[in-house]
């Protein structure tokens, strides 16, 4: 049965090469191409070599020396990985100095999971029910949460925090409570009037973040 | 903590435009793109303005005047407000005159609502298992048609019918039954075959409605 | 062809019957059965009635009288309106006084439209990028929220509002700011921390909104 | 390395099996159960067999004697087939005699494919922008139906047809036009306000198709 | 009511034709637009005709003569069938010889169901427990492999086989284990760490399936 | 405005604990229950505490002793860990000592990327198109597997390997090349038929993964 390959193989790899051709395994993100509701459009597979599927960019701490929440993020979402484009996760990497906090925020396209790879932290989310789930963790665990919902981590130890986070999406958008409200031009009178936070502490909060208006 | 804002808010921001950069909150069409099965490629983030956000053409009531049916649909689909692209549902408005009707007809695409804005009218779809569930409305009802079925409206009063209706996808699709056997080229003799109308109620009906064939 | 109709028709309708069994045009959530990530499990097709598709809450003005904010919202989601389990849209009803606020918060699972049907409204959203995005609205204005970002609504005229809401999921979710903050237990050091708020304003909103801690 | 064979099985095996408890590679259908909006609860690992993945029932041709229309349709969707539960696809095999027609008819949650494997047909469908769409076939011809538009299939020869039917659900429903109008309680006024058929057209048809109103 | 015809629908059309523009009932593949997470980018409705919905080419046996394991399959993915594109399925035709067989494989994006048309085979599937269901099916039989999972095909009599394939994906991959392994310049001791299989045996297979290392 | 505050807030809280009832920001599973294609039902609300969202079992390394591939797995699937349920992905921890390894195998339900903790690794896979993808890596490097392929992981130094794994779904399956052939009692004839493996190489690796036939 094995004797005559030559000629064998060749009938064989052209049907197979014909329907081969739009396999799609995988779409790596063509980031010059426009973005679509489902991802961006694929890199041709011809270019596509293995380090599309690699990203080094987490193995280093982030510089969290003069951040004013002494904390850092390096983000590796399909921006800054394209392999992960239509897969269904992305990843980033979470610094912390004693003292650091990843503050109050939301990922709108995605739920979150996180491993403490180093010290202590406390980690929570308010569900829709109002209810506050936050727990301390140590090295090793691993602490969810769910779509869309505020959520936040503080450094609860005396040393450096580093934490590895899992995203359900390629690309699960970022939302900090501070920024949203007070980095922008966002008028003082409307954040009051929605808020029900007091004027003076939404001017001197704007004042820091950067905000107008 | 919060003395050296510049410099800290700069190394903030750097952090975050480059894990912003593509954050896909939203996906406004580009109509002037290709069509993808998830919808179509997005307008690019730095040209997207609040007008994108929002549809006023349900507003004003369409001219019903000189329609067969007394009625006028005014469409709020992705090829009309392109910022409904890949968020899963669009709308329309629908006005009646008194004997106002609204034919059976479909969408393929999607499930649909109404709300009754003014007037009364009577509501109905079929299922697969053939039952019908109709009832007439009164302003303020919500009423639900399940994906792809037969479904119809008629004026149940005497007065203008206003309805606002949503669609659970961007682009439901639209297929009216009348329009679909008698105002284009379908043979005759096929829609006699295959929905047991006799040729003659076919040929009237396509004479209305401009078939041939 | 159409003269011995009694057998014939027998023998068509079994055949029918068999496989009408166990199609799933809807699935009415049975709310006594429990959820799942899909939605809940179906009533029987057998009980199933007009009237479950019919929601009729929303035609009457909640009573804003005495609420802190001047407004109410009357939901219509599958807990309220159980003909929508599955079919990826819900609704609501808003009523404004003047000066009502809808305080600003996020559907952690839907993206919203909201039509002005009385009064005028300031509506807006904030991006991941930090973007306000926010517009006056009259009446028939369609404004979209797109999915989990933090937005609002405000009274702006002097007359009541009454604004028709769809979401793009039986079951968005709701999260507001101020009670994932100050309505609970959420102690203030943590919130403090992680929101960078002074202790003060949040010892004073907890004061108001029923938290501890 | 392939000597010491027990024990280290033993506790690769338990690994494994902790891990294997709840892998869902399939989800045949526990008809007895509730259907959810992703279709029906799973039957218990240990109880599926090699037959639960078979279905012999589209070998024989159904019995079109007698029928009104010379065909007759045998399915192999979920209530059927428990085995396709959850897997994004069912089938059929449709049986024609000469003058055999299957009508005109949606499936509201699934498109369709159709193989020809005996004879020969005239198959079609009509679109949103109510295009016919429609060839003979002989065959070994795939054709396809878009989901949720109106389509139907004609024996187009003078032997027997036997089609093969692939749908892209586990239940894709079925609505056929004349059973959805004529054989139920659909008040015959109703039925030729929303249709514009001839009263006289549809009262034949109701008598024909077991109708009532 | 009928009377007034011509500028009836002169206005009746007009409305129709501005929602029609984006209804997306199907959205042919255009292959020489870039691929997506969700398929190709829709070839103009325009340009879309019947012939887009039709495929004849597995009408024809392929030819076994010469392959290795006289067997050979046609593929009607969306790269030979661009009408499937976004509707979630695709097909093949399978032909063996006696003594054929469809060597063990996976289609990572797609479960299969497969329906004899002529001869017998043995046909099965390994599950995630390591189960193998496998059963000798006849003409008529369906039988279906859940996605991902490795499975078979061999003819179990003296005739030639046709099967016809079914695939819940447009574009459902393919990994045929021994081309895999032996085909591509996968390093042979790697091959032997990763599989236990010996190196001669690898050695082997390697020198008839072309691979190198 | 904030001085009556106990009534006030008695009506809103009303309200919201109406719309809340049915609010599912997460379906923790109920192991219990039966599983359905979209995962189990949700756990009661009432009866979530934070311990549902945190996974410790992957902060200990897995006893690799005596293992026949140097190497163990420990998974935080929904199986081990409920609260994945229904949010689109799930853990695992991977410990190899020096000469370990993951055999090939593949996971139908899910991509899967790595992250390297501790030692250095060689991993790859082998696309549709049959294209060897591999690369040794350090300490902080991520490499992602996509949905359904063949892939490894050896341990490329010789030290301790930790790798902390993340998948796309709550429930991904696993799929091991040799025991999918050799554990179980996958007729050797059949095997070497369908694998082009040579009897006495099944018959030795069945006996030493224990399979039979």
């Amino acid at each position: 049965m094995m004797r005559m390959i030559s000629p064998i193989i060749f009938i064989f790899s052209l049907l197979l090469f014909s329907c081969h051709a739009a396999v799609q395994d995988f779409c790596v993100a063509d980031l010059t191409a426009p973005d679509t509701p489902a991802g961006y459009a694929c890199k041709k597979a011809a270019n596509v070599t293995v380090d599309d599927f690699v990203f080094s960019g987490l193995g280093v701490a982030a510089n969290t020396t003069g951040t004013f929440n002494k904390a850092a993020v390096t983000p590796a979402f399909v921006a800054q990985f394209p392999g992960v484009n239509g897969l269904g996760f992305s990843f980033a990497r979470l610094d912390m100095e004693p003292g650091g906090v990843v503050p109050i925020h939301t990922h709108p396209g995605a739920s979150e999971a996180i491993l403490v790879l180093e010290g202590k932290i406390t980690a929570g989310f308010v569900s829709s029910a109002n209810t506050v789930y936050y727990k301390t963790l140590k090295k090793g665990d691993v602490f969810i949460f769910p779509q869309g919902l505020l959520h936040f981590q503080v450094n609860a130890g005396s040393t450096h925090v580093q934490v590895f986070v899992t995203f359900s999406s390629a690309n699960p958008g970022l939302q900090i409570l501070d920024l949203s409200l007070f980095s922008n031009d966002f008028p003082s009178e409307l954040v009051a009037a929605t808020s029900f936070l007091d004027i003076p502490q939404i001017k001197k909060l704007k004042a820091f973040f950067g905000g107008t208006g």
